[in-house]
């Protein structure tokens, strides 16, 4: 059972994500999102296959919205309602194949 | 260049598709949509893998949204701001691949 992430994960773990790192916080829930972009739309659905690949191998999926070259990601833990570290990992996941990504 | 569907093309092409056949009209917005629900995650993205397929190959690609076994629809064409005969190709499209999905 995933649980929220405390204060002081929040800060060490989560601020990182934030800011530079391209993620935010959700207004009025506590989920985190980014958008990416890409040069089109058959590279931003192989972004979302590498994404999904790797989400289902941990069991924690993103919910996620594409048009065309855009994906717009938000993640949040269903059973705590809320962030949980399951989220900062797949985060992370998410930043890695971006950056594996073709532009 | 596409164009907006004709009254008549509406009467005769779009309709069939609404009600019954599962899409709705978007409010505020000349765009057409749907939701479907899979069995879990795998499925839901190996339907949008095979709508991502056929989407490239037409070279007109959906407004999607997917969270674990959901993937919410919405269809419209850019060059027209509007439903054109692109969206009724592509739904017919979506429909078959959903009827073809594991469920």
């Amino acid at each position: 059972m995933a649980r929220l992430l405390t204060s002081e994960e929040r800060t060490l773990k989560l601020q990182p994500l934030m800011g530079a790192g391209g993620w935010a916080l959700v207004d009025g829930r506590d989920a985190m999102e980014k958008s990416f972009v890409f040069g089109d739309f058959v590279q931003a659905f192989a972004f979302m296959t590498s994404v999904a690949l790797k989400a289902e191998k941990m069991d924690h999926h993103p919910e996620w919205f594409n048009v065309y070259n855009r994906v717009d990601i938000t993640l949040s833990t269903h059973d705590c309602q809320g962030l949980s570290s399951r989220d900062i990992a797949l985060a992370e996941l998410i930043d890695q194949a971006a950056a594996s990504a073709a532009k």
